[in-house]
C-alpha cells in the first residue's frame, strides 16, 4: 500500500512539494528496450507548463526534467533506452515566492486542502499548497510520457469541453483545433466563448470550473479485468486523484441514468476484417471492466480553484473565525492545465493494464474470431 | 495486485459465479474483538436479496450467509467476536435456471460483458453472466456489513434519487421513507412516480438507468490521504467497480464545473464545541482527498441493464452477425438493488481509511483546536 | 497489503482455523484455459494428508477439496478449465477433537504461537492452534497444485534431507526413493536411520527438527527481478511463512560464508545448443535475484514442534506461573509433512514470477544468444 | 506490486545505478511530526561509506544525502519534522571510474548478476554492476535511518560474527567493541583474527564470505501477524533482498533442525513487573510470526564477492567461451559493509510492522496481563 503511488505493474510514485527544492517521480516496471530521452518527456511537460497564457498561473517554472536512472545506451542504436530498472525523474522548483503564502500558514482557505492536512497531520508545508499543490501533476505528466512509449498504436488526446456553463458543440469537434488555442478546446467557436468568459472571470479575481474529456483510440479489446481490476474503475481512480476533480464519467456517464436499455446498449456488426463495428459508444469503450476495441472515452469535472480575491469566511489554526482572501499566482480555470494531466493519467492506466493483460494472457490484444 | 480484491488494510477478496455452486468473500485485516454473527450480516443481505418486489429480478435466492472462519467465542461475553484472522463468508447459489442461458453461450448481448470476457480469456462461464453477474455484489454487501461494525458513530445510508428522467425532490428528502417503498427512495412522491415509470418499463420488457446517492454521516475529519490515497479517489474506484456504473460524483459532482470559486468553496465558522460549521457542502465532505468532518456525499449513475426483450443487432462467437434477445429473469432497473451495494462499498472504503489513518497518525480522528 | 495473501500476480489468499468448519483459499490471477479438476489438486493434498504413517499426527482428515469457482467446461475439450476468474477452494474439517484443547485455552505452550496471538489480539481460537495450526498448509498445497499447472517444463520436487542430527548422504540421492518411505527421504539408507530415530522420539513423547530441500528443474533463465523483486527473496519469504521454519538457504546457503570467491562463483561454458553449462551450483540457480537456468535449489530448517508430553514452565492468561504438557495428536517431526508444503510454496513463487516476467518482457524465458 | 519497493505501510522505493548521476529513495507512509535532518541520516550513511579501511572498496564516495521533500519546519520547535508526505532522498554519485568496466560489457563475471540481467532485459548498465551494484544499499541505509526514528525504545544493532571459517566467541560479545574495529566485530579477539585473514585474502586478490547478526532489543510483544504477514517472514525477505545474501536465520536458525522439542521451546516465567522472563531465545524473539517481547535475533550469510583477480571461465554476450578477471575497486569481504545495511533493513521491517500493528489493534504494544 502506498499513499503516493499509482498503478500496479506500471507503477508511478511521486514526491515533492510546491515550494520545496524539487519534485519528481519513480516509474517502476517499465519494460526494457524502450527508447527514452529527456526531450521525449519535456515535450509533454511543456504542454502543462505554467505561464503560457493569461488564463493560467503566471508562475514561471521551466519544468525541466532530469532523468536520474533507468536508461542506458543501447548497443544496437547507441541511443538511450530503458533498462527495466526504476526510472527516476526530477524537476527542480525555480520560481518560488514563498512569502506570498505566509498569510495562509494559520488560516485555512475554504475549499482547499489546508485544513484537512492540519487536522490530520498537525503540520504541513503551507507554501503554495505544499504537497496538495497541483505542481505535483508535473510528475504525472512526466510519467505519462513514458507510459505512452509502451503503448504503440494507441493515441491518447484530451480536450476542454466545458468551462462554467459554456460547452463545446460536439459536431464541431476538430482535434487539430486543440493546439490552436490556449484552452485545449477542440471547437474554435467554443474557444472564443471560453476566452471571453475567462477574461471576465480573471478580471473579477474569480475562478470557474470545467470539464475535460480524454479519448484513447487504438486500445485493443481485452484490456481490463472483471470486478476490482476494471479498466473503468482504474480510470475513475486515476482521474479522481487529480487535484480539484469532483466527478468522473465513462462513455454516456451520468446521462446513462436517463437511457433505456434499447437506447443504451451499443449494437454490433462484424466488419470485413474481423473487427467489430459498433453503432454507438455509450459504453465509452469499456464493458464489464474490459475494453471492447472502441475508443475509450472518459471525462472529469474540475471545480473552480478556491484561490480567489474575494473575502471568504473561514477559521484559523487557533480555532477563531477569520476572513480569508487568497493572494499568490493562480489559475482562473485549473481545468485548462488539467488536460495534459488527464491524458497522462489515461496513459498510465492503459500502460498498467497492457502489462496486466500480458501477464495473465500472454498476449497484448484479444483472441481472433472465431472465438471458439 | 489482485483483480478480485478491494481495499488495503480492510481488504475484501470476492469469488464466485452466478450459477456456480456458491459465491463468497474473504475479509482480511478486520480488527479483533468485534462482535459478529451471521445474523448481523444477513440483515444487510436481505435488503439486497432478489425477488422482493415486481421491480427486481424474480430469481429466488435466500442468500443465506455462512461464516467459515475468523470468529470465536469471546471469554467475556460468550458471544462470537472477530479474532483478527481472515473472515471467510460463503453464500450457496440455489435457484439457478442455467438452461435459460444456453442461447448466450455463443451470442453476445450488446452492452454486456460477455464479448469482452471471450475476447480476453477465450473461455467463460456464460450462465447468468458468470463472474460478471451482479450476484457478486452479495459478497460486497456481506463484507460491508462487517465494515460497518468497525465504524462506530458513522451512519451510512443510500437512496435512489433518479430513475430515468424522474428525479426526487430534495426538499422532500426523508430517510425514514427509504424503507417504506421498494425503491429505497427518500421522497414519497417520487416513489410513486418511480413506480408508475418502472411498471411501464417492465411491461415493455425494457429497462432504465438510475442514480444512487450514498451519504456517510459521522466521519471524523482527517481520514484519507493526499495524492493517490485520496478518500474520494477510493470512493470513485469502489463505486465504478459496481456492475453497470458509468459515472461517480462527489459533492457537487459534474455541476462543480458550472460553479465559480465564490459559489463553490464551502465557508466555515467555528461552532461552540470546537467543531467547524460549514455553510454548504459542495465538497461532499472531502477536500484534498481528506475528510472535512462534513457528511461524505457521493453518487453514482447506473446504466439500464442490457437484458431486454427486444431484438438487438450483435455478433456471434463464430464472427457472424446475429440478432439477440435476452431471456432469463432480470431487473428492469438494476439501480434499485445497487443502493445497498453502494452503501456496502462506502463502508468498506471508510473502514479501510480508518485503519490507514490509525496506522499513520495513531489516532482515529483529527487533532483538536488549537491546531498548533 | 494483506496478512493472509501470498504472491502478486499469482495470488493466494488463505483462510480457516484448525477446528473451524472448513479451511480454504482463493487463487487469483491464474491464466485462463488451464485444465483443472479437483482430482488434480487432490493428488497433492493426499501427499500432505495426516495419518499416513506412525510418524505424523494421527488426526484423520480426508482433506477433500471442493472447487467452488473459477473453472468451467471448455468448448473444445468438454473438460473443465480455468476461466481467469478467482478459483475458490474449500476443505471441510472433519476430525476435530476440540475437547483435547480446553487445557490450552488459558495456558500458553512454550514455543507455540498461542501467547503472541493473545498478547496481540486479546482473543483467539485456541482449538488445535486455531489459525496458527499447520492445517492452514493444506490450502497452500491445494494452491500449489494449481501453480504447477501453469509451469509446463518445470519439475518441482522436495525431500527431507536431515532429521535431528541425521543427514542424508548426498551421493546416494535418488528421487525415486522419495516416494518409497514415509519421510520423503531421497536416500534409502538415511530413511532407515530417520525411522529408528523418529521411533525413539515418538515413544519418548518428544519431537525433533528437520531440514527440507526443494529443487525446481527446468526454470528458464530470466525469472526474478533486481532488488526487491528477487526470486530468492520471494522463496525466502515463502519458506519462512511456513509454520515452524527458522532458516532458509539458497544454493550454498550458510556455507557460502566459508567460501572464497574462487570457490563460490559457478564457472560457465557454452553448451552445444546455445545453453550454458555450469561447473557447479553454489548460487542455487539464482544470481542477482534472477534465475540463471540452473536448477533452483533451496532449503529450510523446521524446528521441533513444541507439542510434547513433558512438563514445561510457562505462564497463564491470568499472569501466573504454570507448567504445561501438551495433549492432542501431533507430529513428532513436523518436517515430514512440510515437504509437500515446501514444494507448493516453490510452485506458487515460480508461477508468480513467470507472470511477472511475462508482464515486463512479453516473453516466458530469456533472450537467445548472441545477446546483442 | 513493485520490483523496487519494500514494506507496506512504511514503504521504501529505491532507484539508481552505480555509475549513474545519482541514487536515492522515496520513503512513503512515515508518520508526521518526526524530527528529521539530513545529519540524522548522514550518521548512518557514514558507517556504510566506502573507503574507510583497507578491507573495503577504495572507491571514494562522500555519500552525502539531500532531503528533497517531506519535511518542514515545526511551529513548536522551529526544527524540521516529517509532514506525513513522501520523503525523497538523493545521493549523488561522485567517484565513478566507468572505464574500469568496459571489459565486462560483453563478458559475464561468474557469480555476478550481469548475465541474468542481459538474459532477461537484453540491455543493462554494466558500469560497476549498474542497478545490481551494492551501491543501492546506501538508499536502504538512508531509509533505515528514518525508520529508526519512529521506533522509540527499540535498539537495533548489527555485528559481523563470521568471516570465512573464523567465528566470534559469543561469550566475548561486547557491543561497544563493534565501533572499535573496522569489521563491526563484537569480539576484540575475533577482530584480530578477521584482520589477519582479510589481509591475506586482500593480498591474494581473492574474497571471502561472512555472517552478519542483527539484534533488535525493545521490540514489544505483538508485532507481526499470522501466516503471510509474519515478522520473521518479512525479515527473511528483507535480508535476502540484500546483495550477495544466500541464507537467513531467525533465532536458532539452521541449528533448530538438530534440537528436540524439550531443548527448543523457550520456557517462560512471569517477571515482577508483568513482563515475561524467558529461559532461552531459540525463537529469536518471534513465535508464530509475532514478536514475543524477547530480543529479535536474525542472521544472514553473505557470499564472497565474485569480483576477484583470478581468471574464471565464463561466456560472452556473443555466446563464446571467455576467461574473465575482474578489475575495478572491490570489497574483499562485502559482509563488512553489509552490517549497517542489515540494521537498516531490520529497522524498515520493524517500522512497517509497528504501523501494521497499530492499524489493526489501535495500540503500539501488547495488551496487559491478565489477558482475559
Amino acid at each position: 500500500m502506498s499513499h503516493n503511488s499509482f498503478g500496479h505493474l506500471f507503477r508511478v510514485t511521486t514526491w515533492g512539494e510546491s515550494h520545496g527544492p524539487a519534485l519528481g517521480c519513480v516509474v517502476d516496471g517499465c519494460p526494457p528496450g524502450i527508447p527514452l530521452t529527456a526531450a521525449d518527456i519535456q515535450a509533454f511537460l511543456d504542454r502543462r507548463k505554467p505561464g503560457q497564457s493569461r488564463f493560467v498561473t503566471q508562475r514561471r517554472e521551466p519544468d525541466e526534467v532530469e532523468i536520474l536512472s533507468g536508461v542506458f545506451e543501447d548497443d544496437r542504436t547507441g541511443g538511450p533506452v530503458t533498462t527495466g530498472t526504476p526510472i527516476s525523474l526530477m524537476i527542480r522548483n525555480v520560481d518560488q515566492r514563498s512569502k506570498d503564502y505566509g498569510d495562509i500558514r494559520d488560516t485555512y482557505r475554504p475549499g482547499h486542502a489546508d485544513l484537512g492536512y492540519d487536522l490530520k497531520y498537525s503540520v504541513r508545508d503551507y507554501r503554495g499548497g505544499g504537497r496538495s499543490s497541483a505542481r505535483e501533476t508535473a510528475a504525472r505528466v512526466a510519467a505519462g510520457a513514458i507510459a505512452r512509449k509502451i503503448l504503440p498504436g494507441v493515441t491518447i488526446r484530451g480536450a476542454l469541453v466545458q468551462v462554467g456553463r459554456e460547452r463545446i458543440d460536439r459536431a464541431a469537434w476538430d482535434w487539430d483545433e486543440v493546439d490552436r488555442n490556449p484552452f485545449f478546446c477542440p471547437d474554435a467557436g467554443a474557444a472564443r466563448r471560453f476566452e471571453a468568459h475567462l477574461d471576465a472571470i480573471r478580471k473579477a479575481g474569480s475562478s470557474v470550473g470545467a470539464v475535460i474529456e480524454v479519448v484513447a483510440e487504438g486500445v485493443p479489446a481485452g484490456w481490463g479485468a472483471p470486478i476490482y481490476g476494471k479498466l473503468d474503475q482504474d480510470i475513475a481512480s486515476a482521474f479522481m486523484s487529480i487535484n480539484a476533480v469532483k466527478a468522473v464519467e465513462i462513455g454516456a456517464g451520468m446521462a446513462a441514468a436517463e437511457l433505456t436499455g434499447e437506447e443504451n446498449a451499443d449494437e454490433m456488426r462484424m466488419g470485413n476484417d474481423g473487427t467489430i463495428l459498433f453503432g454507438s459508444n455509450n459504453a465509452g469503450g469499456i464493458l464489464g471492466g474490459i475494453s471492447s476495441g472502441q475508443p475509450v472515452v472518459a471525462r472529469f469535472a474540475v471545480k473552480p480553484t478556491s484561490s480567489i480575491l474575494t473575502d471568504r469566511r473561514s477559521v484559523s489554526s487557533a480555532g477563531a473565525d477569520v476572513d480569508v482572501r487568497t493572494k499568490g499566482r493562480h489559475d482562473p480555470c485549473v481545468g485548462i492545465r488539467a488536460v495534459p494531466v488527464g491524458e497522462a493519467m489515461m496513459a498510465i492506466v492503459l500502460a498498467d493494464h497492457l502489462l496486466r493483460h500480458r501477464a495473465q494472457t500472454g498476449r497484448d490484444g484479444p483472441v481472433a474470431f472465431p472465438l471458439r
